[in-house]
This record gives structure tokens, sequence and C-alpha cells, in this order.
């Protein structure tokens, strides 16, 4: 069984500009009615992570202060079996000619391979009252107020 | 360049209980704290869709009455390029000696298998005011009220 992820596109991130997701050529159909969200599940591949040694990394210490010594699945660490990057960003504009999406963000580095976008989906994805470590409670909020 | 996701575990579905999250032994080191959240991100390869056909289709139509065609960037149909599913899900428990987690619900058959967990974080997962074309403004939320 190959689990073989396919590159739509790619992350840039121009040093002036908000970051774009330039989609491939012969992907670009598959952005139709894109324009009707607000926002979109970002799927990327960390190729910078893709190697031996990161993928069988199986726990760390997370980055904020007080955090405990946590599995790659409770945690959001780069290094994991499946490299696999996950990002919630809006959508600022798209352009049918350049076939980019214009974000308002992504924690990815220029280059990066987009392996799948998702529409956000309120009624599946949104969580209102789930629960974190203490250590991830001064996170500071994106997209909500609370 | 090879994306090839790794395997950590796979659904099960008994008849009678809420399903689980069986992980290989060689991954459950990469639980720890995760029964500090109460909600992850799934990540599962829609194995019934690897296959050339349905990783090129790019528009079909969303399930929802009046759904116009759509880029399957703008849909969560499972006949994508990338085959991969996400669905976030409440954690129920879990058990070191079986390596189980058992969930609420996930939108994924018996002996899926699983590539990556992430725990819900609601500071950059949650999005309180995200936009939807028409035709999903109907489907029932399942973690919100609004």
């Amino acid at each position: 069984m190959d689990l073989l992820a396919s590159v739509i596109g790619q992350v840039e991130k121009p040093d002036d500009r908000k970051p774009v997701l330039v989609i491939k050529p012969e992907f670009w159909d598959g952005v139709l009615q894109l324009d009707k969200f607000s926002h979109i599940i970002v799927l990327w591949w960390i190729t910078e992570r893709d190697n031996p040694e990161d993928r069988s990394n199986l726990r760390d210490y997370p980055p904020q202060e007080s955090a405990e010594l946590s599995g790659v699945f409770a945690s959001r660490s780069p290094a994991r079996p499946t490299p696999i990057g996950h990002s919630i960003v809006g959508i600022e504009s798209l352009n049918d000619k350049t076939r980019e999406i214009r974000i308002d963000q992504i924690d990815a580095f220029d280059g990066t391979p987009i392996v799948d976008i998702k529409p956000y989906m309120p009624t599946s994805d949104r969580v209102d009252n789930a629960i974190v470590p203490e250590w991830f409670r001064s996170n500071v909020p994106r997209y909500t107020k609370t």
C-alpha cells in the first residue's frame, strides 16, 4: 500500500506582501466555488522534516513555557511520523490568471509543497469548548475572541 | 520527492460501541499527554478512493440539495488528488493496554489507515465567523451551537 500524496501547488511568501498558494495549472479547476468560503484548511508537506530521524520522533517538548514532555500526536511538532502540516488560513483573494490564492498567513516556508486544500466547514471543523493542557492556554487566538 | 505517509494505526468500528483508533505498538509513545485534550484532528487515507480515476477528479456536486458544481478544493469530496480524510473528533477515553483511543464518531470505514493525529487547538483551529456557500448552511453543527 503506497500512501503517496500529490502536490497540487506550493506556498510562496513574497517579502512585502501576504503569502500565496500557487496552484499548478492542471489542478486549478479544483478551485471552483472556493470564492464562496472565507477560510480553508491547507495540508502541506513538511519537506525539511521528511527524513528518517525526524520521522521516528515520537516525543518532544512543545515550545510553550511550562510545557511537559508530549507525544507528537498530542503536540503540533513538525517532527512526526507523517510530516504533514495543517493550517487554517483566511482567504484574501483568488486570481484566475495567475492561479494564486492569496491568504492572510501560513506557518510554512516559501516553496512548501501543498498536498490538499479543504474548505473550512464550521459545522464539522469548529469546536466551541475544546479542552487543551495548561501550557497551551496562553496561546493567542487567531480567529476567535475567546 | 516522495511524499509518502506513514500508517500509525487504523480505525475500528465495532457494531455495538463507539469507534476506536487502534494505534500500532511502535507509535503508542506518541500519545503521551493526549488525555489532556478533548478533541483531535484525525488524518486518514481514503483507500477506497486511492485509484487513478478518483485521484484525477477535480469537480463534482456536493451531496447537499441545491449545491452547485464545485471544485474538490471547495468541497469535502473523497475523490480528490490526495485522498486524505480530515475529521475533527471528540476523545471518549484512552486505553494504554489495548493502545486504543475511543472516539465519539468518525466518517471513515472500518479498517481505514490513520496517517496522523493532531490535537485540536482552538487558538489556531477554531474560526468563529467562517463563511460557507448557501448549500452548506443547513448542515447540522456537531460541536457548536450556532
